[in-house]
């Protein structure tokens, strides 16, 4: 981690929505003063086997070395680089959207999911599922373009706080993981998300929030047309879903959008098994990381009878297939990087 | 463009069947010598224009300047990077395919365009246009894993030679858009394949032969599906479009993987037209450009009038949409990289 990237990193996000710094990056000093790149971990046996997994990485002759242009490491976004309870993020941005645009759709008082959308009933669109988001997603936003959409996500962000925290979701994002970022792409990393939620919306802030750029974001998707419109070349996004990048569909995903299979796999739930399955079925070493949500007291507790991020499968076979499981609580020193002022 | 990068793509280059090196690749120190990144473009408004552009994009303060993380440049593949006569390569490769499947499939005998494969029918195939070539690839290469796929057209690569020219098809690149390439990649660009062809096709050997990584390509493609296979996870080509990226599909193709709108295009064909029309709409400085086939002698000479690469609205339009037009004959002092001895 150098101090460059850092301030490069620091300088995006203060452009954000006035986004809090992380704890890293307000105080890159320290940070290289203890030579710790991962300050927010607990030693322990996942910061170990973290490290140990990238120093073997970049270490010409090492058993464990990656050519540069193999080192792509796949992130997972909803309860693994931010907050996904009580709901998806996106939720919350969509119930915002269907209530903005309701005086147009009188149907939707009568018809599921719009309805518990506007009556904010969050138990019934959390059982819903991604695909219920993505859904509202179609409905609420074909017709805009890309670049629309983005702004109204950017505009939503800038003012939507956590029903709990009462903070913006942008700073509701993991401390260790943006160290973590920060770390794997000062080794020569591609950091990419991976995410059932949609690429639209990731995009609108995963550059100035992560340091990951549009072109490294891949996620559900609605499709899209290029048209003139008034003469104006513009892309129109459409009411059809174009691709679940969920469950089984995160293989796909990384086979379409990056075409090699990365050795590097972060996920917090079932909906990631098959992506670390996948990147831990190839040759060499791999690196693959559940989350698990086990600190009720500074984020959530939540596994096996969750609707939002259900993690059962990966907890039962994660350890055997050689998957590091993380516990918020003992091997997290920090959740959240701290409140602007 | 420093001599490490050259010397980079010329080792990348040697591994790949055997393939030429390009000329400014062959020659690193002479192009130092000289000064002059682009030795194959001939003084004329064309290398002009390229210069100049990317000087003013990587000069701060420049009215054309372009942020590092907005320098990116796509480029069509077929007609554009390499030859595209008689008919596509990917074309040559697919008839092989399906001779080589034949006796798998007596019926094929009977239908198109699987007929006109088998009697080597080029001009009823390239009648066909892409969509015909990628209904081939569908029904040749079901069941086979990207990994696979990707083995078997370098395997043809290595064995299969032009009609004309006799040579590996690899040898066919243009040598002064190496050179572009790499003059564009050594100020900052991301280059990027936006091709007609498919994906998986072009992914086996981008990388050696343009530097171009599987990340950063995107082409036509047939779905995936994600799957065990006696315990082992597998991706598996299934024999259904998944997405045809020609004409208004290339700005879709762009926004689905790259996310931002391209400052730099390179086409020759109609089918490249929405392409430069899209990032010749965006603001600010734009280098869109289109290769005209003129040189009947050193390659080909065709346009309007042609089945494969048909160029006629770019040539009336172009010019006045600020696009340049490229003369193989009088703009490019080489065509091909020499051959290998």
């Amino acid at each position: 981690m150098t101090r460059a990237s850092l301030s490069g990193g620091a300088a995006a996000r203060r452009r954000l929505c006035g986004a809090a710094l992380g704890l890293a990056l307000a105080r890159p000093g320290a940070v290289l003063a203890q030579g710790d790149p991962l300050p927010s971990w607990a030693d322990g046996p996942a910061k170990a086997r973290i490290v140990a997994f990238v120093r073997a990485a970049t270490t010409v002759g090492s058993r464990g070395f990656v050519p540069p242009e193999e080192r792509i490491a796949v992130f997972d976004n909803d309860g693994t680089l931010w907050t996904e309870r009580p709901v998806y993020v996106q939720l919350f941005f969509v119930i915002d959207r269907v209530r903005a645009l309701a005086p147009r759709h009188p149907e939707w008082r009568q018809t599921q999911p719009f309805r518990a959308a506007l009556e904010g009933d969050l138990a019934a669109l959390a059982a819903g599922g991604e695909r219920a988001l993505l859904q509202l997603v179609m409905a609420t936003h074909a017709g805009t373009t890309p670049q629309e959409f983005r702004q109204i996500v950017r505009d939503w962000l800038a003012v939507a706080r956590h029903p709990r925290f009462g903070r913006p979701f942008t700073e509701l994002v993991y401390q260790p993981m943006l160290e973590l970022l920060a770390y794997l792409r000062a080794h020569g990393f591609k950091t990419y998300i991976v995410s059932g939620g949609g690429i639209e919306f990731l995009r609108a802030w995963a550059e100035p929030v992560y340091g990951i750029p549009p072109e490294q974001v891949v996620g559900s998707s609605i499709k899209t047309r290029y048209e003139l419109r008034e003469g104006v070349p513009t892309s129109v996004r459409l009411p059809e879903i174009d691709f679940i990048d969920d469950g089984a569909g995160k293989p796909v995903g990384i086979e379409r959008h990056i075409g090699r299979r990365p050795v590097a796999a972060f996920g917090n739930s079932d909906g990631d098994f098959q992506m670390l399955e996948w990147v831990s079925a190839g040759a060499g070493p791999r690196l693959a990381l559940l989350v698990h949500h086990d600190d009720a007291e500074r984020e959530y507790a939540y596994d096996r009878d969750s609707p939002v991020g259900r993690l059962a499968r990966g907890l039962d076979e994660g350890p055997r297939r050689g998957w590091t499981i993380v516990s918020m609580k003992n091997d997290w020193r920090t959740i959240f990087p701290p409140a602007e002022r």
